[in-house]
């Protein structure tokens, strides 16, 4: 076992695979790629990911699963058996099925610490991978109980060389944490997403920033997602079988407002809907805001920005010569007209500088 | 009853009243005001959104309630009666309890359309209403089966004269429209985000952008959306009861991968988690893209922007002089990282000359 890594063997040649290989390439790492498939690996390689194990002698130091999760198991215990001083990591974003499959399977798990860099795409592909996937993500570094101090430096070591933010947490904690918000939120926009299939046109016509943000990331890769939830259906089912209860709550609730018939108004069915959406408010303001920082407390300044080139980066521009840092923006679109709303977040204490200087510019500023 | 409307009585001086009063006195309306609270009225005039209504001697046109969905009906039927030769509209966002409500109270509706502008704010009260507010947004016109042409006229254009894009519908296309593009995006928003309330803060440590689309909305208000929700009740439970049997059935499917008793693989379940997914994918293709113009099919180009004043404004202003139109914009944080990542959406024939364009302005663009 080796403290310091040197040479790295990525088993799996897709989106993680390719980005880590050409992250790790970069920051000096030596790279050996290998994939069941000889364009995948190929391919890998022609991006700049590293050089193909198949025609290198070289033994690694560590090895990275980067394969589908239903495999990556397999693909850990295997590993572990053929290089027998080498430290074995895999990027699956399940962890507990991954550790529990490569025990069953008779693995040392001492040189194994399972890993999830959390920077998923919305697309798949060596393809469109890229070195700077990782920077500034949180990457989980996630110890069996066998794991040695030098495995989990070792894999610590690596995700902050790619850029990554760790975090240490054992499977168990990680599937949960993981199922209610990344798994959830998914299953959430996909069922939200799957009511628009036979909505008219004319309906769909009225879709604000609300249902587009709720489905956006109902645009992800079904494959992928059918591994990920199958791989973490024990925690899974414990948040939305409280999400499906808290759903019956709300249809009998409203069952009793719609019913003509009902007992006069339906006598707790409002305190039900209420406190549906006070719920949502108290778990949404507990959600981190930028860079960890806290949940977020910035006022918006939403200005009117004609849609042609480069107005949006000429407001941005009398922003910055303002002296005000943007902690975040959004753009608004409106529907069959040619501008959009910027709504520009600041802390508090900026705002009405800024809408102040916006204005002396020539902004039409909303307050 | 008149063509061409030039005196507005705005029942209600709340978010939508005032920034309607606003609105409309900029464009050469008069417009008067009244509210239940003196203070509300006040403070709608201070803002610049017509004069007090009990202050003139002069009848309206055209009267709006714009008063919370429940009281809605009565102040459509009581207006009716009172003005017995004014327009009456009403903005609430649910439109078949308006209508009922008024005939059940005996209202003349020939003089009656609905309106629903679709132009809320995750703020609420005079304090944040604004001119522009519906500038770009969708305004539905509601009529009743009596309403009259002319009243229907009176209405378009005064949803126009304020900025808005008039779609008409009857009041149960768009009540059943809403519970599927609004009623139920709320409510999905709120139950994930109730989900977070006792979640440990390393597990909210994990939150990346897909929680946060998710639940962005979840922040909106209880009072507001208590009335909303129960108001709809009959369209929302049509589509709710849909959403709760999917749910059920994948929590079987879930039920069955968990059981390490289950028959062999569980025959059937990973075709049930494959189908929620690609159902999520169908329906989340019909969203209509930026302007109404159709689905979306920009692609990203996504470049690396220090967390300093006047960095993302560079950008852009590069991004411009590259003659490119920016179609979107999503700024993506880093967790604990002194950067972000910008991803401007453009038309797809644009995009490796953009890429080019900011690399050889020295931005990392990630590729």
């Amino acid at each position: 076992m080796t403290a310091v890594t040197t040479r790295v063997l990525i088993r799996g040649t897709g989106l993680i695979g390719t980005s880590l290989g050409i992250a790790l390439t970069r920051t000096g790492y030596a790279v050996l790629l290998a994939d069941p498939s000889p364009t995948a690996e190929r391919l890998a390689r022609d991006l700049g990911a590293g050089q193909l194990a198949h025609e290198s002698a070289e033994q690694p130091d560590l090895v990275i699963i980067a394969a589908p999760p239903d495999v990556a198991a397999g693909a850990v215990a295997q590993s572990l058996s053929r290089w027998p001083s080498a430290v074995v990591t895999d990027v699956a974003s399940v962890k507990g099925a991954v550790v529990d499959g490569a025990r069953a399977a008779g693995a040392d798990l001492t040189r194994y610490v399972g890993s999830h860099p959390m920077a998923g795409r919305e697309r798949s592909g060596a393809g469109h991978a890229r070195g700077d996937l990782f920077e500034g993500r949180a990457w989980v570094v996630v110890p069996a109980p066998e794991s040695t101090e030098s495995t989990i430096q070792a894999v610590t070591d690596l995700a902050r060389a790619v850029g990554s933010v760790v975090t240490v947490m054992d499977a168990t904690t990680h599937d949960d944490a993981v199922a209610t918000m990344s798994h959830l939120p998914q299953i959430a926009a996909s069922l939200v997403a799957a009511q628009l299939r036979s909505l008219d046109d004319r309906a769909l016509g009225l879709a604000g920033q609300g249902v587009r943000d709720v489905t956006r990331v109902a645009a992800s890769d079904p494959r992928l997602w059918t591994q990920i939830i199958a791989g973490n259906a024990t925690s899974i089912l414990e948040v939305l079988g409280r999400v499906h209860a808290d759903l019956g709550e709300l249809l009998g609730a409203l069952s009793a407002l719609a019913d003509p018939d009902a007992p006069d108004d339906a006598v707790g069915s409002l305190e039900v809907v209420n406190r549906t959406i006070t719920h949502g408010n108290v778990g949404h303001a507990r959600i981190p805001g930028k860079h960890g920082a806290g949940p977020a407390a910035y006022l918006p300044v939403t200005a009117l920005v004609p849609d042609t080139p480069g107005e949006l980066a000429r407001l941005l521009t009398d922003v910055g010569e303002a002296g005000v840092n943007l902690e975040d923006l959004r753009i608004d679109h409106g529907l069959g007209q040619p501008f959009g709303l910027a709504e520009i977040m600041v802390v508090p204490a900026a705002a009405e500088h800024l809408q102040q200087a916006l204005e002396a510019k020539g902004w039409r500023v909303l307050d």
